[in-house]
């Protein structure tokens, strides 16, 4: 049986949302936990997960590693995997990632829209690449097995994270700019040097990243990933969903305007349409995962090739990258 | 009676330190109370501060505004103004610039060394310019009378800070590139712009700075001040001496590596000279202000002269910069 991972959720966590998972036969998400939250915050939102793990635990557990998901299908439960959309809470110490790392967090992007401590983000004017601590931090990142993420970066910053990184990266939730031109989505040549160092691509559901938007169908999404597949081979896509679901949009807002400006930022949205936007009518929430799979085999991929996508090989990615260097894990990776 | 003010100090503080500003006539010192402290920490900074204040009232209190450096020489004491080198304090929060101006900081850094969430520091290998934040920063600063300072700063976000800020700006700092080309000294271009702009250039005694380092002599330092004024007069020029008195090597480690490494980083020192270097035998300490003086006059600047860079140029920046868009003191500086 394969396992079904979803590369990134940030939802109004609820019971409800936990039993949609369920149903949907999600074996493990990996959730973010820090917008821009520093150190203390995303402490503070960790704890709010171990009460949910201690409220729901035949729903869900926090994962660590790739065996984390296999035990959760074998339980039918979902395991919870932590990561940032931005260096926040590190702040500005890299001794903080070793901390995270034990707290459990396994994905942190360099930066969210706006240039970090690290790196470049995508609303920037101009992307002048790693920065100083942005180097030191990824080698700290790769030595205890923190993977670096860089869904919202700038370009160049990308391609220099997934140069300078000894262990492959994460796109955890973006499309490919061929075929929705949006700011958030990847070049050729981002997805291409992902691939070709072992990194992972998951596909974005979120509308904004989409042709057509909420608009979207479900058979363009699904071609959209056979291109992708024919580009790069099939085996280093998966789905990021970046599934935003049962927030008001004073949540979109924190996304956005965090604490770094006093005027309204609409990001991807607009003056027109500033809040969160509407979720295709095929991805609605997390029982909605057999759509994409039913879409994946109607464009014309096998069996394997599916249950690739749909979560193998986002496992295959998490045995051998949330493992501190020189352990197994990585032992695995270089085999 | 003119003013004596110091542009910038970092020392190990001291009852004996305090006697040496009272010994040098030095009217009022712009203290660094923030290298790569956050919020929390720098508070912690300004309460030791607060107990200093309350131990030698007869030798300092905290300034606020232009008038404390007039209450100070009028009372034989010495104001001490609050400055950051990094705009760490402030965090990834715009809402922290009134915050900080309010406990009485008047001069931030909007980088040090590496890239900040604001400009790049002169040590990273590109500069992009302002980021995002930057900007809306500036802004925020300009409001409350929170004088930007780019003694560190790259030379893009230099400029930038320049024409971006509607109200002069401060390198409290370094020397002309033209006398010394370190790297944190500054262009004939950058120099002009603060000129052009009311902005102010403080001289710097610190030995990176300086032209043979600690052998530099009193001439050739007063002929690099006679030289920038004859470049662009000598009413943007003061002296911002960046002694850093009594502190262990371990200081010179924490402002250089802050937490952004694992790593040595010997900033302007190198691995055979890692340590503070010695200051030049004519400024030792405070009470060496009137060779600085002396010197002046030995290369031509006559008595008013002198005493605007030893401190009324100065004066005259704090009495228009500290206060509020709008106030007075912006005021003032429109007419």
């Amino acid at each position: 049986m394969s396992h079904r991972i979803d590369g990134l959720q940030y939802a109004n966590w609820s019971e409800k949302i936990f039993r949609q998972m369920r149903a949907g036969g999600v074996d493990a998400v990996h959730v973010t936990i820090a917008y821009h939250e520093n150190f203390r915050e995303t402490v503070l939102n960790i704890e709010a997960w171990n009460r949910r793990f201690e409220a729901f635990p035949d729903l869900i557990f926090q994962g660590r590693t790739g065996d984390d998901v296999r035990r959760a299908k074998a339980e039918g439960r979902t395991a919870i995997f932590f990561g940032f959309q931005n260096p926040s809470p590190i702040e500005d110490d890299i001794g903080l990632v070793e901390i995270v790392h034990t707290l459990g967090a396994r994905f942190m992007q360099l930066s969210y829209n706006n240039q970090s401590l690290l790196a470049t983000g995508c609303y920037e004017a101009e992307d002048p690449g790693l920065t100083r601590m942005g180097r030191e931090v990824i080698g700290e990142m790769n030595r205890v097995g923190l993977v670096v993420d860089m869904s919202h970066s700038a370009e160049r910053s990308t391609l220099e994270a997934i140069e300078h990184s000894a262990r492959p990266i994460a796109v955890t939730h973006a499309n490919p700019a061929f075929w929705a031109p949006a700011r958030r989505n990847k070049s050729d040549a981002v997805i291409r040097a992902l691939a070709e160092t072992g990194g992972m691509l998951g596909f974005s559901l979120y509308p904004h990243h989409l042709r057509d938007k909420s608009d979207c169908t479900l058979e363009s999404f699904c071609e959209m990933i056979a291109r992708t597949a024919d580009m790069v081979g099939p085996h280093c896509l998966g789905i990021g969903s970046d599934l935003c679901q049962d927030h008001p949009d004073s949540v979109v807002d924190w996304m956005r305007m965090g604490r770094w400006t006093k005027r309204v930022d609409y990001g991807e949205g607009s003056a027109a349409a500033p809040g969160f936007p509407d979720m295709p009518a095929w991805f609605e929430d997390n029982r909605h995962f057999p759509n994409i799979e039913a879409g994946l085999r109607a464009v014309g991929f096998d069996a394997a090739e599916v249950a690739a996508i749909m979560g193998e090989n986002w496992l295959r990615f998490f045995d051998t990258s949330f493992g501190a260097a020189g352990e197994a894990g990585l032992r695995a990776a270089a085999e």
